[in-house]
Parts: C-alpha cells; structure tokens; sequence
C-alpha cells in the first residue's frame, strides 16, 4: 500500500490537480489503504475550524470515514474498503472547496500475505478478517519512535527476525530520554518542550513519521498496538479536558484506523493516570469506537486496578499480571470472567533484576509464556537489560538481550501448528496443564515440575480405537523427539482412557518439558 | 424469634380472633421476625386465586411485603423490621377478608447475638448490618432436609461443634434417596414422586418444616445460603415456565425473606440445567431483586461455565473452582474481575477419592482455605467420605470424617482475630502469600512451600521505628509460636523495610507454616 499511495500522489502532482481528488481509474487493495488528497485553506486553524469527511460506498454498504489536516493546506481522507469491487465516494466539509469531491476506485483482491485486521474470533480467540489465525505473539517496544533513526532502524532489522507479530508501542513520549542525552525530534502538538504546547494545533510531521512506522510494522506482519495515553510523559498530553481529548483522539483515529495492522490501547497502566477517572476512560473507550469505522480492538492495560473489561467498547482483555501466567488456571480465570480473548500485555520483562518488574530470566519469560498459551490466553514480551551502550529494548528498541526470545520462536511454531481454532483447556479443574482440541490434539505442558514419565491418559472425547503419535518437547532446550510407536486409546477407565498396552511415556525429569499427541488419521 | 411467634400465635388463639391480626402491644426484635396471621378463604386454589401484600411503616420508611398461603385457611404475612421503634401496617389483598386489616408493633433493640442480615462490606469482605464483620467460612449440606429426623438432628449437633457460620443447601430434592432406601417425607408441591406433581399449589408442611431448620441454623449462627434450583433432581421442578418459576420464586421469598439468616443461591452448577438459559437466570436473578424486600445476599453458581456475575443483581461472586484456591494471586483474579465479595462455593470435597471431584484430604482443604482466605476471598467446606452406615456430609449431614474441620476452625481463630475490614494481598504481584493491612498487620503464609528461614522484611506503608511482634504459626498442627523479641523496622532499602539488626525468623522446613506481624503500639 505503500508503494500505491506514493504512486497516487506523484499522479497527483504530475497531473496538476487541486482541489480536487484524482480521477484516475484508481485501484487499492482490500484491506489496503486508500487516500483521498485534497487542497483546502490553511489560514486560521484548519484543525479547528474545517469539518471534513468523505462517505464511501460500492453500493450495497457505506461507511463515512473523517479527514484530517496534515498542515500546509493539505487535507486527507483514509479509508480501508472490506470488499472488492468498484467504490466512490463523495465529500463533505463546513469549507466549499473540499465538500463534494467525488471519485471511484477499484478495490483488487488482497495480495498475498495480506489478512486483513484483526479481529476477534471464537470468544477467546483472534483472527485476520480472511479467516486465518492470528496467534498473538506480542512484544513491548514503548518509545521506539523517539529514538534515533539509527535505533529505529535496528529495532525493525530486531523484529523482522524475531517471533513476534504484535508490538506495544506509546504513541506519546515517555519522560526519560534515550540515555538522558538524547531528545524526540518529533511532538504530537505544535510547541516547545515540556510545557509549551497549543493543544488545538497537531504538528503532521510527527504522526508522518508515526505512520511510517506503522507501515512499516505493518509490511513486517506485526500489528501496532498503539497506546493513547500514558501515565510517564509529564508533558500535559494527558490532562487535557473532555473537548481536548476528544480533539486528539478524532484526529489519531482519523490518519491512522485506515492502516489495517493498528488496534487502540487507551492507555497503559490506566490507574497510574490521576488526571483521569473510570468514567473518563468510558467516555474515550466510547468514542474510539465510535469513530473509527473499521473497528480495531480496543482494550486498556492496567497497573494495580484491573479494568472493567465487561464493557461493550473493550474487544480484549488486557492485562498486567505476570502471576496469573505462572500457571494455566489461573491465565484462564481471565477467559472465564470476561469471556473475551485474553491478552497479558505485561507479565514483567526479562531483565537484569535491578526493579522488580523486570527480573525474569529466560527461563521464567519462556515458562510463563507457555503456561498462557496452554490456557488459550496470549502474551506480550518484555526485555529490559541496561546496558552502556544503549537503553532497554522495551523503553526504545534496538537489541533483545534476553534468553527467551528463541524460546518463544519455538513455541510459536508449536501453536502455529497446532488447532487453526487455538489453545483451549481440556480438563482445567483437574489437569490444567493439558490443552487442545478433546479426540485430536493435545499439548501437555508440565512446567516447573520434573516428573521422570507420563502415564499416557487422556479425558474426553475418545473412541476406543482411536491412535495418536506422541512427540516429547523440551521447552528450554528447544527439541521435538517423537516418541516410538502409535498409542491406542482403550475403553474409559473411570474418567480416563489409556493406552491399550498401558504404556507410559519416559521423560527427562527437567523442567519445562511438554508432550504433543496428535490423532493419526 | 420462633418463641415470639409460638406467643403470638397462642394470644391469637386465647382472644379467639379471627379474620383479623391481633391487636396487642406486640414486640419484635430489630431483625427478627414479625409475623402477620390471617385468616382467609380455602377454596377454589388460594395460591392462585389469592393476592396478598402488607405494607409496614415506621413514619420515616416504608415497606411493601407480599404475604403467602400456609394451608387450610391460614395466611401469613412475614417482615424483617430494619429499625427500632414504633411500626404499623396495613394489608392489601383481592379478597375481602384479607383486605385492610391493620396493626401496630414495637421494634427492639436486637439481642445478643443478633448481628441482622449479612450484606457486602468494603467491596470485597461482608459485615452483618450491625457492622460486625462476618467473615464467611462455609459447608455444604445440600439435602440434609431431606435426611431422616435423626440424621438432621445430628446434623445440628454437628454444625454447632464446627467453625462453620455458612450452610449451603438445596431447596428441592436431590434424586438420590438417602442410602438409597429412604425417600424424602416432604415434597415442595402438592403431588406425587417422582412425576405426579400439581405445579400450581405448594406444599406448606414442607416449607413449615425448610423454615424450622433455617430457624435452628439462625440461633446457630449460620446463615443458610438455599438453592432455589439444581441440576440434580429430576423431578419437573426444574422444568417449569417462566409464570410457574415465578410463582415458586415469590413463594418461596415470601416466606423465607424474612428470616435474617438467608441468602438465596439461584442454582448449584447452573450450566449443568439445561432447561433454563442465561436469559433465564437473568430474569430470575432479576426477580428475586425485586420481590425480596430484604435485600439477601444474592448470587450463582457454576459448574463449567463460569456465571456473569457483574449482573446488577448478583451481590457477590459464587464460583466452583478448586484450582484457583491453590495460591492467592489465582483467587483474588475473581475480586479483581468482578469488584464484589468472591465465596469458592466449591472447591473439592475431602473425601475418599472414589469421585476426582472429592479428592482431597485433609491438607488439601485445610491448604485451599488458607490460600484463598489470604487473597481475601471465602472458601465453602465439603466432606464426602462414603461409609457403611450413612451418606456423606455433603450430602445428607450427619458426621464430618475429614480432618480439616478442625484446622478451619483454627484458621477462623485467627481471622477473626486480625483485621475487623478483612483480609487483602499487601503486595499481590511480587509476595502474593502475604496479606493484611500494610504497616498494621501482616500474615504470611508459605502454603506447600517449606522454607527453613524467613527474612523479616515489609514492603510498604512503613515508617522506620515502627516495632512489630512475630509469632510463627504450623496450619496444619495448629500451634502459634511467638518469635523472641521485637522486631523493628529500619530505612526502607530498595522496594523493602528490613528488621533494623538484619534478623531471619527460623522456621520448621514444613509445608503448611505461616507468620502473623503484628505491629505493637
């Protein structure tokens, strides 16, 4: 989409329009980004006084997407169709020159490797619009758009090697530079750091920028889980009132909900934020999804206080608590009490124990990791090591320098093949640690503890004839042996069925062993 | 209460008055039972035909109170005077001699041990309406009412030798009969077991008889949490319409609601009852709302599918799961999720282990109570041990054969012995075996852990100089074992206060220890 939109514009510009949208028999992709430009006045404060807004429609659905001001008299709508086939569109606008613009557009079939947005999918679950699986396999990455470009660089070379597809990212600073030295070029308000801001006019070079970024994420596979509010910056951006807030949140929504890979997290650590009440995170829950017509997920993530995920606005749990993903159980109390997909967005990072948040070893990521995957929740991934040369990974990017990473890699080839549904426990109040689809797959993961063999027994769903295969899976030391032989499930024994030959499985006695058992048709 | 009523019931036979209340100078305690006696028509089918109400009035509040059909002519109206001082009432009904009957009443000071009703206190805990905390620690019972008269008359003696102050128990039958050679006497409707039911007329002699037992659990101490539906009983009482569930609803709080020892559990395993939806809890959760005056403690149980309790109606949370009551951090989830009281209504029984789901012994119950007592949430007892001579506990009363009750009684000792608001975690993330009130009272509990040495060490709410006592305490032996000398705390370092001398508490290398930090003043 990319390449679309900047062939779009040099069409634009080669062509002399103005004030006007192209009329070229224009095509974009489903799912792609399509980008109405359009030259408007840039006296007075175009962010306050021009009301802009285009409704699309192929003609038996329409939405109507708003613009934005993106500064030197230019104005621009985007929209993501969700259908193929011939689009137009018309303008609206308090200003006469942007109001009815028209125009038509082709949208193609998605290319490869394009999805579509992510959305919920079986209660607890995700999926790409298309129907495929979207396994979240997250990573916190805060403030990496205000580091050096260099930096930036690097941190998009780190996940394009790395296993993750989501990245949790601020979209307003953090307070800390990068190494104390080092300032954000870029500001979401036309102003002077730290204070001096006109909160009714928005700097368009830094949400450029934002989207570049975002692009690029997007071209990677990785969603952008992009962060609204945030308790760290001490800049003002987040004690603005009701009108300024909604002011903001309109015109992040407007440049960015037409990238398909962005979901909204209103805030982190949402009570760690004074300036704002419950009721407040309401009123901008609501309003998020009141104006982004292509409805991203939308959560909040919280410090001490869980939020109230009940709310119609909120898509997905998101939560702190690294506890809960010690163990299977309790990551699915989570599922059970909000019957919503799960996402632990901070379960504290790996790192070199000089906080508290931040001291576990590879070991203790990797572990909690599984256990939320074994009960069909999902995890985001922190790493924060300080080194001389530069500051974490999760404040600014750069290099991960923990053990889990590779780990992580590993398991999510393990849930990638697995059930295209995901993870859900099979018998949780008694064998927590044993997920899958009952009667096809199963996933046993024994965690900390160290047992030496495995009686093969299985719950529910079972014929008695039916065989499985069954690998044994070193979660740390990253191996798949299969196990010799095909087992066969007996009659029910009690609650159990069992090997025919009542054979058990030998197994290392380390911990983070798994075993996988697979139906063989 | 009983013996006010057993008096006014023999003045109204004394004065021959009939068709009317008596008029007496008549007084009843603050919470007790205040009972109107009327007489009315039998013919026709008066639980039909019949509507009754009264509406009672201090001058300052007033209360509208439906009255019910006792059998042969008799009617009774039942009311939980909330103040002291002067009341009166008026009747309301379609029947004439029902209609206008009016009375006056005096309301006491509540005796001894009359704490009233138990409703929600600070969120997460409970207090009787007195202010006195009630901190819950349940059994269950579920159709000891339907045991034979010996067998209920042990179950009495038994309950006032335990620690327990809740009893969970159904209101219709079970389908198992006793030993499978007894069959209950009483039936809640008109009819015949197992099928020959007349939906539309009760059986008053069976209610008589439930409210006698509630009564004895009342001058017990324990409130009686019924179960106004199961899945158990095949019975058709499960099986009725939205009018007949109605009809056996506002029966049945008509006459229970006014006894201050009740709280209504709308189901056991809800999900289990496939005759009533979602939908179908909601409008009888909503119902039991409304027509209880009293405002009883309300809520629902599950079996797999955890129940949403953030509905309105629902006062507190009441959860089968065993496995979240392993560690703190898993059960106070719950809390967390919902923001109400959390009561583990079941959580395993001690048992025999012929059924996985009464597989506990003694440790693990006593253990279960622990952990979840400490994340501030409640745990209900259940012993299910099968022996020749009679049923289980936890079926039709009798005796308890596990060896936890005594442990939960010790446990309740010290409960009840710490902080009058409850218990709640002091550091959840990081020391979830510690609670109490941070900088006041601290108890740590190491569960199956079995440490030999524990450095003293607070994490916050703390002033250097403040002194604490440390006593260890042995769950599981039951004994409490002061520590030698004061301890006090010195510069907070890092996140901790540390004892000013750097002392270590040694400890036994058992499972099952735990310390109580008492500050002294």
């Amino acid at each position: 989409m990319k390449q679309m939109n900047v062939f779009l514009r040099a069409c634009l510009l080669a062509l002399s329009l103005s004030s006007s949208a192209a009329l070229l028999a224009e095509t974009v992709e489903k799912w792609g980004l399509y980008e109405i430009e359009l030259d408007g006045p840039s006296d007075g404060n175009p962010f306050l006084d021009v009301e802009l807004e285009a409704t699309f429609t192929n003609g038996y659905t329409s939405k109507t997407v708003s613009g934005f001001y993106d500064g030197e008299g230019i104005y621009r709508i985007r929209f993501m169709p969700e259908a193929v086939g011939e689009w137009r569109y018309t303008t609206q606008s308090n200003d006469w020159s942007l109001t009815k613009q028209s125009g038509t557009f082709t949208v193609t079939e998605p290319s490869e490797g394009n999805h579509g947005p992510v959305g919920v999918y079986e209660t607890y679950h995700f999926a790409y619009a298309d129907g495929t699986p979207y396994k979240q396999f997250g990573t916190t990455i805060y403030n990496w758009i205000d580091a050096p470009e260099s930096l930036q660089e690097e941190t998009l070379r780190t996940l394009a090697e790395s296993p993750f597809n989501k990245a949790r990212m601020l979209l307003t600073q953090q307070p800390t530079p990068y190494r104390n030295e080092y300032a954000p070029p870029r500001w979401p308000y036309v102003g002077t750091p730290p204070h001096d801001w006109d909160f009714t006019r928005f700097n368009p070079e830094f949400f450029r920028h934002y989207e570049k970024r975002i692009e690029q994420l997007r071209d990677l596979g990785i969603e952008a889980d992009i962060i609204l509010f945030n308790p760290y910056g001490k800049f003002g951006f987040e004690s603005l009132d009701a009108e300024g807030d909604e002011r903001f949140v309109r015109y992040v929504v407007a440049r960015f909900g037409a990238y398909r890979n962005v979901w909204w997290s209103l805030a982190n650590e949402y009570d760690f934020l004074k300036t704002k009440t419950e009721a407040d995170w309401e009123r901008i829950g609501r309003l998020v999804m009141q104006c982004d017509p292509f409805n991203h997920l939308r959560s909040i993530h919280n410090g001490h206080l869980l939020f109230d995920h009940r709310q119609d606005w909120v898509t997905h749990v998101s939560v702190q608590d690294g506890h809960a993903c010690e163990s299977p159980a309790s990551a699915k109390i989570y599922r059970d009490a909000f019957r919503k997909p799960v996402v632990f967005d901070e379960i504290k990072y790996e790192g070199d124990a000089k906080f508290r948040w931040a001291d576990l070893d590879g070991k203790g990521m990797t572990h909690r990791f599984w256990a939320a995957m074994m009960a069909g929740t999902y995890v985001g991934h922190g790493d924060y090591f300080n080194t001389l040369d530069e500051d974490t990974w999760t404040s600014f990017g750069g290099k991960i320098l923990g053990d889990s990473v590779p780990r992580i890699a590993f398991l999510r080839e393990i849930v990638e093949d697995g059930p295209k549904a995901g993870l859900n426990l099979i018998d949780s109040w008694m064998n927590p640690g044993m997920t899958g689809v009952a009667g096809e797959y199963y996933l046993q993961y024994f965690g900390r503890e160290t047992p030496e063999e495995w009686e093969f027994k299985l719950y529910k769903g079972l014929e008695a004839g039916t065989r499985f295969k069954v690998e044994i899976i070193d979660a740390w030391n990253m191996s798949i042996t299969p196990v010799k032989g095909i087992f066969e499930i007996g009659e029910k024994d009690g609650y159990y069925h069992y090997d025919t030959k009542g054979r058990k499985i030998t197994l290392s006695g380390k911990p983070y062993q798994a075993l996988r058992i697979t139906r063989v048709d």
